[in-house]
């Protein structure tokens, strides 16, 4: 006999939920807990104990905003993370996202075996799409003009470049690319955007946005001065900051760079 | 000996300014007023007067919002469409969108040799792409979930219809598109898009978005219960509006009809 | 009681198979005679006399090729368009494409209830799909290079330079579009094609491929000097042939012209 | 004073020809020789001798093919691959592709300052077009149907099977794409097309194309039997060959593998 696993999908957002509904179209039994406001799902809906009690436990990304309750903003009502939650949970297998932050919340936690889904490539890779689209939703926000027609300077070409590259040729947008590696700007060529080696940026200029994507510090005060002039800057990329976005936008003279974002 | 023309461009927003931008880059003079706070744009600015006397002027679209000044929220200072306005227009070709309000502002106006472009295919053609634009950030601010992989249904395969189709494929949604005539779903179907037919609405379900394009009442209280069950539905027809869009959000019951946005 | 009623598909090659399959999933019952050898499709086959037997016909495009037998390359034997046929067809609904082609095989053809497939838009709009995926092959097949990154000119933005154009981009190829409206110069700057107007033609050069879909002659002696200079051009257009391509070819000094293929 | 080095680049088909172009184009002296039967383009023409002096020479892929001569298949005349040949490009730095070839062609050329240009990561990427250009000829070429439509299986998400899938996608052929790791799928799934992790690949049957890109044996005879039914299998993996076509060609009942081709 096969025994199919059960899970507890507990709090989160829209994500989840999807989540959730996912692996109930997929056959496994599914309970949810703390998404009695989402709209319109064919969730199971349960209480939080009656979740807890399914062998697989799905924790929300990221699992706490405050320390104190689990990340639930659709919940009717919350739930601490106590003792009393994590004796619920000992014994299962717990997925979740960013478990440092869980284990902030309580030490006895460090005996739960987690399983950090952040931390998987794929995982990664589908988190692009959100953050992909957040970038355009502000693009869309603070722009005048349409995002078909606009210039877009994408720099980097890694999960996050080539997802956004790709939304906004969707969307009708003149494309450039840049990238360091040169198999990379053959993919950059070859997927239809005009590529540009990042060590050349400062030659090309007459953006309307450019997003950055890189990590590091790739726009100097002359590239800023030359390839930034005019353009709306929104920053993607991690800590520290590629775009030195807030410095950039602070000393910018007006004309030069037209606004900047920082998106973490 | 050829003349060319000069151009004086008043008033309007972002998209005034990208036409007069692209005027001058084809070789016309082109000289600018009331677009003061514009960012970044390389025009040749000028004050009202000096604009006026170009030979031909080039009005905003709408020409006035509260049938007093011209329209005009990036300007320095207003302009009254007055008289004296009036005296300075004549004998000059004036273009101008939606030519009814100017002539609202002045009897006089009706003088003017006025030539309304608003009423040009290849205008509304155009003008399709920022009101497809604006539909899509109304949807991306209202859902909690991503554009990309949700269900979107669009009415109708008019002009927003197709523009709005390819920008949310682009995105990287699942597109339902529904007209009524066989060469439309043919064409739907070519495009990648599954195809319905208007009269088969109701056999379909289970959408996040439904994006109405279609002027006539298309959803009866029978297709909105079922079609629109749980979706966010934005109505980009005119009016008189076929999603009776206010009409069913005011009856719809909880969880029925998600969201309803009439986007005139 | 509802009654379906029941089709009859006779001969042709795999298009008519594909839509026998697809209206067998329809739920409709179909019967198939004459494509014996096609690969691979779940058809419920049958002998001709049995297909005849069914309350609508449905007959190939081209119905014939011969004049004598049924357009059937695919059967297992052949069907003449005798007499003997006729009386089968009698009182059913057949339906064709080109009829005048079948009405040419014998006078009393003409008692039938005919219905011309062919005529309609829809039809017509499907059409355009196997057509360019024919000029795609020949380019192809002609061309020692990639269509990715190369330069391509579609002449008219009708049906098939609207499908063609499409595949060109999704192959990877630059694509420039002429028209005359100025509407569909919008659209094609909105699909993403660089629009050339019909009459600027022969300002533009340097394609490595011309497809020409337009039925009238819209290169003269000039443009076809400038223009298709070291070209690839492909007809597409019905006769009399826009491109006056056979001319083209004869008058063509070495260099001027690459290629030329007229494609009926 | 900057001096700009001169290239010769000898023999080869269009792809060497579009190279020089696009060097010359980038402001380099190029001399072509062996090109002279090219069409339509703009190079500058210069015999063996004379292209042989310039300090850079650029080799065509493969070097050879029979071993003897330089693989120029428009070249007016043959040449030899002797030890003429070689003292000419002593002293020299000499790109080529696949040097084991020309190795293979004398002792000799060891000697010689030898840059592998097909070892690089970006030459790799970039010959995935011509290759999946081929693949997608040879599909056009044995199928009585349409590509748009169709339903296709490319396995392996490596640099051939993403750059089929788009233009299979761009076409308008249904896409399916297996990978291995989840990564993989992720993009898959991001892209538009629909994946199937490999291990399933049995579970997935009714393609009309399957298009292999894994070098390694995917399809056991079960596979085969079930995903392959009916499909035109075309194997673009080198040497073993994942498909083991030939024998599945043989192996195959009538109606089981619809054809077979190994493309290498």
């Amino acid at each position: 006999m096969i025994e199919i696993n059960s899970f507890g999908v507990l709090g989160g957002d829209q994500r989840q939920a999807s989540m959730a509904e996912s692996m109930a179209a997929d056959g496994y039994p599914v309970l949810c807990a703390g998404l009695e406001h989402v709209k319109g799902k064919n969730l199971k809906k349960a209480g939080w104990q009656e979740a807890l009690k399914a062998d697989y436990i799905i924790l929300p990304l990221p699992v706490t905003k405050d320390g104190v309750t689990l990340n639930a903003p659709y919940a009717a009502t919350e739930l601490l993370l106590d003792r009393e939650f994590f004796e619920m949970l000992k014994g299962k297998k717990v997925f979740c996202g960013m478990k440092n932050t869980l284990l902030k919340a309580g030490d006895y936690f460090k005996e739960l075996t987690l399983l950090d889904y952040s931390k998987r490539e794929e995982f990664a890779v589908r988190n692009a799409v959100p953050t992909a689209e957040g970038a355009l939703e502000i693009a869309m926000g603070e722009y005048d003009g349409m995002i078909a027609g606009s210039r877009c300077l994408v720099t980097g070409f890694g999960r996050i470049g080539k997802v956004l590259s790709g939304m906004l040729k969707g969307m009708g947008a003149r494309v450039t690319v840049s990238a360091r590696k040169p198999e990379d700007l053959a993919w950059i060529e070859i997927y239809g955007y005009t590529p540009v080696s990042t060590g050349k940026l400062s030659e090309h200029q007459g953006f309307d946005f450019i997003f950055n994507t890189v990590p590091t510090m790739i726009f100097d005060a002359y590239t800023l001065a030359k390839t930034a002039q005019g353009a709306i800057l929104i920053d993607l990329a991690s800590l520290p900051g590629g775009a030195e976005c807030r410095d950039a936008q602070e000393k910018a003279r007006p004309g030069e760079v037209g606004l900047a974002f920082s998106f973490h």
